[in-house]
């Protein structure tokens, strides 16, 4: 059970990165020309600087620099969203890469917590931010080196999933840790859901929770 | 008087948390619209992003990590400061804000230098960089974060008090260490000063040390 | 022989910072007023910021914090640049100081890559990440924090020298051991060598590299 859990994570893991480095290249490319050097860059920040920043906030070694599948993934995917931007456009494709995207926010977001947690980082609020930084790190870096408005002040369900789910994660540690795999599966299950939901009905942020400029400030 | 020096500093501390929260969301509130989760992502970086990055430099754990009273009146704070703005955005509130965040920049600054200089970090002026880290890093980022014209571009009086002051810091340190606490009070109080008297009189920096752009280069 | 390596290496070092923090100060100021206080940060995180991400990423202490005269260098480069403007404007001087910023991008990322492989992090590839990190990092913190367009998006043939030049070093280390240090020049006068062409004839990336923006999509 735990290998196959193990095999489960380790390949959305490889799909989020996929997901992550090609979204990044066609949102950029789709606003202005890139070349195939700042594609890569790009792309492989984007995919693991979430990643990065968490590890280097805990204090422990670069995970890329410990499997390097992240890398030759990251860089790949970059090359080909780049030169096969028309295969990677086509509707239903570009759908999968959001889905997938999506998919990798949710997991990567647990993952950050589950390794915040196991190193007592904080216990028992600090891992939410770290899960958080695991997620939406890499994109936030890709916008603000795109010089795109940054994710943050975008409305969107991107961020809240992880939130939500980091903390149910939190609390099934704390109180259930015998249901650690099954509440993970049900964590990442729970974000996504929300995540797509949001992908699928093109959701924003409700208007109780966004406050609108007042222009007479 | 040790024990209540340290309990000063750590009632400022907190203050300065929440003045820094406080202020991020009221800025970014009065140029554009922002959510929830966006204030409270944005708040908690400004509030503990430059006491973070100088512990990553310093190789030392996140200070917010061994005591989360940080992590949750920033975020207490953020989210007041949205749904509270007209409450805040009182002349009155307004102002007292703007200075507990120069206090705030005063206390983080020397705390910052302290923490280098007890590491023994790159003696005796590398704790002056670590104190302007402390001190202006999570501004900075919520500049980049929200589209900002960064404070390092627009000649406020902001960063030249804890320059100054945690420069005299370190002279203090070196030659006088047995005023340690009296003497960091003294540096907190003049770096207070001169952003208090930078707040009041809505000064900038001097026209010797700005340099105008040449439009015929 | 080593010791001269060392020297020679060395006072490029300090020439790349020089060049470094120069046309950092050079370039913003061409756009943006700027007083002397934004100079020398943006000056020093331009000298010291890829360095400094890179030995962080590493899990080592800054390499600044080791030796100051970088510190020094870089701030006072900075205010040279701001008030001696019209000197390193000059056109001869500034083409040096374009030069001189080559040499040390291509020397630290030879640097960047050589330290990362003697900690043994993630080899073979991850080396060659970190001399990218090192020798750009710096120029891209600049760009973003004086507002600019990164230099990831501008086409210039920058990162592509390090890239290769890297590539090449490691394979020498991988099956060359015994060439290290002849190897080390090499790679960084062929990296110089590409960069120098690039600033002499004015060259950007080849057309087969950019995917121009496609506006029907």
């Amino acid at each position: 059970m735990t290998i196959n859990w193990n095999s489960f994570t380790y390949a959305i893991s490889i799909a989020g990165t996929v997901a992550f480095a090609v979204t990044a290249v066609l949102a950029i490319h789709s606003r202005s020309d890139i070349d195939i050097v700042g594609a890569i860059i790009l792309g492989l920040i984007t995919a693991t600087g979430g990643g990065t920043l968490r590890d280097v906030i805990l204090g422990v070694p670069a995970f890329w620099s410990q499997d390097l599948i992240y890398i030759w993934v990251a860089t790949g995917s970059s090359i080909a969203a780049l030169y096969g931007r028309s295969f990677f456009s086509h509707r239903y494709l570009f759908g999968l890469m959001l889905y997938l995207d999506g998919l990798g926010v949710a997991l990567f977001g647990i993952q950050g917590t589950e390794k915040a947690w196991a190193l007592g980082f904080g216990l028992p609020v600090a891992p939410i931010i770290m899960g958080v930084t695991t997620a939406i790190g890499g994109g936030i870096m890709r916008d603000i080196l795109a010089g795109r408005t940054t994710l943050l002040m975008r409305h969107e369900i991107y961020a809240t999933p992880v939130i939500l789910s980091s903390t149910a994660f939190i609390i099934l540690l704390n109180y259930f840790p015998d249901y650690r795999v099954f509440g993970s599966f049900i964590c990442i299950l729970g974000a996504f859901a929300l995540r797509a939901g949001a992908i699928h009905w093109n959701l924003s942020m409700p208007a109780f929770a966004i406050r609108a400029r007042n222009e007479n400030e």
